[in-house]
C-alpha cells in the first residue's frame, strides 16, 4: 500500500507552529489519557475533512460538517470513551460547548475549532468531566506533546497509529504528520475510526480538500474488518503554512510530491488500522479485474472481502475457492462463471471457473503468510479495484460480545 | 413462525403413490447415509421449484431450471458430500448422468427426474460411486423408506428435519409432507438449503408454482444465518393427484387451506435451519415497520439482521441499540435518525432516535431468551418486513475454519 517514494519515519513531529496535548480527563474508568487537543497558531490555517456516509452521524460529526465548509479551522478536540451519537438535540449542544469552551480556552475563534469523540454509542456526554479536561488541555498545549495526543485518543488499538514525512517545497522544509485511531468497530459499543494530518505547507483550502478527498479513497475506503461502517468516523487534514512555501495547488511543482505524502501517509494508516483489526491475524488484498465498470469491480472485491464464510476460511490455509466463486456470485455484480481466473499470488487455482491442477501444497503455503493476494479476473470488461481484508478468528466475538 | 391453524405432525409420511430410499454409497468417508430418492408413481405429477439466485449455480440446479418450466416432475435424485458446483460442463454431464440412471432404473422419463446435489464445491462428483448409488436407491424405494431419505440429504444439520399434515380436500383425505436439510453454509467446503415437499393432492401446475414461490418468499427468504447464499440452494414440491380430489386452484373452497399448509411448512422448516445455524443459540425476529417502501423496509432489516457486530452483541445480554443504529444508517434504506423507535419484545429502548429511561435489566431479560423480537419503526412511511437471524458465537468459527 505504501509508495516506494515516499518515506515514512515511526515518529510524531508536530510541524512548525502546532501545539498538542493529551491528558487524563476521567472518562476512562482506566485512568488512560481519553482527551487531546491539536491547535494551529497561524489565523487562517486551511482545513480539509472526510466524515461518515452513515446517516447516522454522531454530533461532533455534524459540526465539522458545518464548519469544513468554511475551509478553515484551527483546532480540534478529542474526547475517546464516548461517541456522543444518537444523543439527539443535547448531543449537539454538548459538541457545541466543547468546542466553545476550546476556543475561550486557546483564544481560538469558535468556527474554527472542531470536534471529535469515539466510544460509547447513545448515552450524554459527562460534561462535568470534558469541560474541565478541554481547560487542562489548554493548559499542556505544547509542540514536545504530539505522542500525549496520539495516547489520548486510542479506545481499542494495540498501539499508537502515527507517522511523519520530511520533504522540501520550494526549497523550504516541510512536514506532514498524522496520528490515528481505529481497529474496526470493535469494542463493545466501541466506534470509529479518527485521523489527523497537520502539516506547515502552505496548502489552496480546494486543492486540499481534493487531494483529501482521493486519498481517502484510496486508503481508509479500501480497508473492510468487519464491513460495519461507524457513526464516528473523521479524517481532518490541517495546513498552517508555517513552512513558508508558495501556496501548493495543481501546477506548482511540489504539488505532485505533497499528494503523495497525504496518501502513502492514509495507505499506512489504513493499514495499520486493518492489521490491529478484531484479533485478526492475516491481511488479504483481493483484487477484482475485468469487471463490466469500475463499480461493478469494486462490488465483486467487497463481496468477497466481506463474506465472513470468506474471511473465516483464510483463518486457516486451505484455499476455500468454492465460498469466494459464491460471494462473487450472489454480489450485485455480473459474472459469468466460466469466465472466472483466481490468482493466489499470481499462482492459477481457477481458470474459467474451474480448479486448475495445482498441487494444493503450493496454495496453502501462500495462504499461511501473513499478507497475500487473491487476484480475481472476471473477464467481462476493464473495470478493476481492489480492496483490503483480514481473516476472521474467535478473538472477533470475544471481543465483541 | 407457525400459523395456528396448521397443525404439523413431527413425522415423515410418505403420500400415496410416493416412494422413498436413503442409502449409503460411499461417498461420505464417515459411512453415513449419502444418497435420497423420491419417486412418484403417478404420471402427470405436477411440480413446482424454486432455485439460488446467486449467479454461479451448481449443474444439478442448472438441469432442474431446465426441466422444471414443464411443470412436470416424478422423481428426484440427491446426493449429499459434492455439490458439484464450479465444475462445469463435466458437471452438467455428470447431473445428467444421474438423471438417465434414474429413468433407467426407475422407469421414469428422464425429462421428469431432478437432481440435487450438496456438499463440497469444486470437485467432480465421484461417479464410480453414485452410479452403482442410484442402483441401491431404486432397488429399495418403498412407501415406507421415508426416514431413510430424510437421513440421506442430510450434511451438517444437528438432526433431521420434516413434518408432515394431513387435511381434508372435497372431502378426501390429503398429505402434505416435507423434508429439509441445511444450517446456514456453514461447513468447510459444505453449502446449501434443500428441501422437498410432497404432496398426493391434484393441483394446478401454475397455481402451485405460485403458491410454493409465494411461501418461499414467506419462509426460507426471511432466514438470515450469515448473508451468505449458497450455489445449491433448491425447493421442489411435488404434487400427484393420488388423493383424487379435485384439481386445487384459486376459487377451489380447499385453495386456502392448501395454500396455509405449503406456508407453514417451509415456515416450520425454515425455523429449523435458523435454529440449527452455525452454533447459534438464539432466534431473533428483526421487524421494520414505517419505511418509505417495502423494499426499503426489507433492506434495514436485513442491513441489521446481517451486521457481525450485531448478531455478535445478541450472544449476550446487553442490549446494543447503538449498533443497530449504525446498521440501519449505513444500510441502503432511508433513515433519519430522530424518528427511529426501537423495541424489544413490546419494549421501548429507543425513541425518536435516544434511548429511553427504561432500566436496562428489563431488556436483558429479553435478550437472554432463546426468541425475542426487535421491532424497528422508521415512521417514513408504510413499508414493512421482516427477517428472521440468529446469534453470531464461537462454534461458527469453529465450524468454519
Amino acid at each position: 500500500m505504501k509508495k516506494k517514494t515516499v518515506m515514512i519515519e515511526d515518529i510524531f513531529v508536530l510541524p512548525r507552529q502546532f501545539r498538542a496535548a493529551g491528558v487524563c480527563a476521567g472518562i476512562k474508568k482506566s485512568g488512560a489519557r481519553d482527551m487531546a487537543m491539536l491547535v494551529s497558531d497561524v489565523p487562517g490555517t486551511a482545513v480539509a475533512g472526510t466524515f461518515t456516509t452513515n446517516q447516522v452521524k454522531a454530533a461532533s460529526v455534524k459540526i465539522c460538517m458545518k464548519r469544513i465548509t468554511s475551509g478553515k479551522g484551527r483546532a480540534v478536540v478529542i474526547n475517546s470513551g464516548n461517541a456522543n451519537a444518537c444523543t439527539g438535540v443535547q448531543g449537539e449542544h454538548d459538541a457545541e460547548a466543547m468546542a466553545a469552551a476550546t476556543a475561550k480556552a486557546t483564544g481560538v475563534p469558535v468556527s474554527q475549532v472542531y470536534v471529535s469523540s469515539t466510544g460509547h454509542i447513545g448515552a450524554r456526554l459527562p460534561m462535568d468531566i470534558i469541560l474541565p479536561g478541554i481547560d487542562s488541555l489548554a493548559a499542556h498545549l505544547s509542540d514536545q506533546n504530539g505522542m500525549d495526543a496520539v495516547h489520548g485518543i486510542m479506545t481499542t488499538d494495540n498501539g499508537p497509529k502515527y507517522g511523519t514525512v520530511k520533504l522540501k517545497i520550494d526549497g523550504k522544509p516541510v512536514i506532514v504528520s498524522v496520528m490515528c485511531k481505529g481497529a474496526g468497530m470493535i469494542e463493545p459499543n466501541m466506534a470509529t475510526m479518527l485521523c489527523y494530518m497537520l502539516t506547515d505547507a502552505a496548502v489552496d483550502p480546494k486543492a486540499l480538500a481534493a487531494t483529501l478527498k482521493a486519498a481517502v479513497r484510496e486508503s481508509f475506503n479500501r480497508i473492510s474488518v468487519d464491513g460495519d461502517m461507524s457513526t464516528n468516523d473523521t479524517v481532518l487534514l490541517f495546513a498552517n503554512g508555517a513552512a513558508g512555501n508558495k501556496t501548493l495547488k495543481p501546477g506548482h511543482p511540489g504539488w505532485n510530491a505533497f499528494a503523495s505524502v497525504v496518501l502513502a501517509l492514509c495507505q499506512k494508516m489504513a493499514w495499520k488500522i486493518i492489521r490491529d483489526g478484531e484479533g485478526a491475524k492475516k491481511v488479504i488484498k483481493v483484487e477484482v479485474v475485468g469487471a463490466r465498470t469500475e463499480k461493478e469491480a469494486d462490488i465483486a472485491a467487497r463481496s468477497v472481502a466481506n463474506s465472513l464464510l470468506v474471511k473465516t476460511s483464510w483463518h486457516n490455509d486451505y484455499p476455500n475457492f468454492g465460498r469466494i466463486m459464491d460471494a462473487l456470485g450472489y454480489s450485485a455484480a455480473k459474472i459469468v462463471e466460466n469466465k472466472v481466473d483466481i490468482r493466489y499470488d499470481g499462482k492459477l487455482l481457477v481458470k474459467g471457473g474451474l480448479r486448475t491442477k495445482i498441487d494444493v501444497e503450493e496454495i496453502k503455503v501462500i495462504q499461511r503468510q501473513e499478507l497475500f493476494t487473491i487476484a480475481i479476473n472476471l473477464h467481462l470488461g476493464k473495470g478493476t479495484s481492489h480492496v483490503f481484508s483480514c481473516d476472521c478468528a474467535h478473538a472477533y466475538i470475544d471481543i465483541n460480545i
